[in-house]
């Protein structure tokens, strides 16, 4: 099925509100979904619209996959608590660090995660609680990438010809496959969704694991958790459409204390972009740069070089993996 | 021997001169030296004080190692002939490229570049030419920085207990070990060498090598002397201490065309400093930092992400490797 964009300008978001919770709830009928909320805007507005459509039929799940951001689960439920939205944790930290042990290719990275998340984590959800139907996040972005090639969404199965009902034991359902970031956005807003909601920077689905390059280990992680939580601090003030760090597999010499210190480096990027489409480095103040690296290398245990992206999309992407 | 550094305000450019060329003149006696040209001031400083003390009983060589940049030895050579300098070509490339197969360690590469220099190289060339003596360019910088451990600099030898004398057959005379680079600045002026060698940013012995993280190949050497080519071109009027690129092994995910292109990052590095010894990343403007990116993802075979570095020294060191 070919799937058609609809326009940011041609979204009327209240009549596309409407439309979507009596879909959800037509397909849904009178059993249960499950729903996979991230805490970003996509899974969010999903999370909304199928909670108005379903109400006590609808069980959100919010999976600590342990690549997530420092205190990420906390935060996002008690956002959802706010909104009187319930969220069960659950926490499968260990099979994803299983999985991803010994991979270094992004391809079979993000593979492994789409594995874990999908047949594992959400398989077993399903059989547990009997729902037939999962919702999700996916947006016309993420299944152009996985099309073309350029990279592979998480959250991308039926686009590759994956029959998740025979793989997984449940179908998707994604209404939010014909929108882009922007108009996600203006769809959260209206579903009554907090500004830190709606405006928050894109963050992928594999998490920190996309912001690894080479293997992906707890220790690893921390590492690249660290720096996210310096960069975020840093730069949320900066208007940017979303801002990251990349814990590099390279090691660079430096110097402390004027011994040799062969260590870690951390790349930054931080974009100007209204889609994820294109995008460009944003043109941050040289102090700017220059105290994340201060506070990166002080801060972030093995860390001695910090660098800054300076390549527009294309021919890069947003993320490094 | 311990080793004191002679302070810029302190060096009386004119009797600096004459005593060096007395002591060359004394030490040499009848017999005849060689010396090691790269191009950079310190060996230039060198070659133009050697030149004055011992004449024609003087024998300056070029090595071409192939992990110069683009149409060094030319350039080196032709400046050398204005000033009535023979210079002779030695064409060593595929010793150096054999020595580094494999190699992925930057103390490991340094030390195969210093072994096939040295041993190899002008082992032979002392050897054909029954001299007892090798003149070079070694700073006050480099002595500091291989005695500490920050690293192993190619060109210290006695400082880590070599005797060249037994080890390669010669002995070794540094005629500005006392003085760091913006000493020896003045003495290169003063010795009447143009402005493009006295004012030239500092380039490292193991040349691209030091650039290159992971294995040296020739068609790695190839990528970076070109992206080297771009960044100098650009920054040449920048006033900058230093400027590189430097070839990371780690691949990122990029995109072109609209299909994934899964290629090489590009880091470039621009200092502002007096002697190496700290450093600051100059404050380029981001529309210079973007034409370095669209430059070099747009004429560099396989680039398709370029980052500059916003660390200071320390903890960074200038070079990567």
């Amino acid at each position: 099925m070919e799937i058609k964009e609809l326009l940011t300008e041609d979204l009327n978001v209240k009549s596309f509100i409407e439309e979507k919770t009596n879909e959800i709830s037509t397909t849904v009928g009178s059993g249960l979904a499950i729903n996979a909320l991230s805490g970003g805007v996509d899974s969010s507005a999903v999370t909304m619209l199928a909670h108005k459509a379903l109400g006590t039929k609808l069980k959100t799940y919010f999976v600590e996959n342990g690549l997530m951001r420092e205190k990420e689960a906390q935060r996002v439920i008690s956002w959802f608590k706010e909104l009187n939205v319930p969220v069960e944790l659950v926490d499968a930290k260990d099979q994803f660090f299983d999985s991803l042990q010994g991979l270094v290719d992004p391809e079979e990275k993000r593979e492994a995660i789409t594995r874990v998340f999908y047949k594992e984590v959400f398989g077993n959800l399903v059989k547990r609680s009997g729902a037939k139907y999962l919702l999700q996040g996916t947006n016309y972005t993420d299944v152009e990438e996985t099309v073309a090639g350029v990279k592979r969404q998480h959250n991308i199965l039926e686009q590759l010809g994956i029959d998740t009902q025979e793989k997984y034991g449940y179908k998707l359902i994604e209404p939010l496959i014909q929108l882009r970031k922007s108009a996600i956005r203006q769809l959260a807003k209206a579903l009554g969704l907090p500004k830190e909601i709606y405006d928050r920077p894109p963050f992928p689905g594999p998490a920190l694991a996309a912001r690894v390059i080479g293997e992906v280990t707890p220790q690893r992680i921390v590492t690249v958790r660290k720096a996210t939580s310096i960069v975020e601090e840093e730069l949320s003030g900066s208007g940017a459409f979303q801002y990251l760090a990349i814990l590099h597999q390279d090691k660079v010499t430096g110097t402390r204390e004027g011994k040799r210190d062969y260590g870690l480096q951390i790349e930054i990027r931080c974009w100007e972009s209204i889609d994820a489409k294109e995008g460009s480095p944003t043109r941050l103040a040289h102090d700017i740069l220059e105290k994340l690296a201060e506070r990166i290398t002080g801060e972030v245990t093995g860390v001695v070089s910090v660098t800054y992206n300076i390549t527009k999309k294309p021919p890069s992407t947003i993320e490094a993996v």
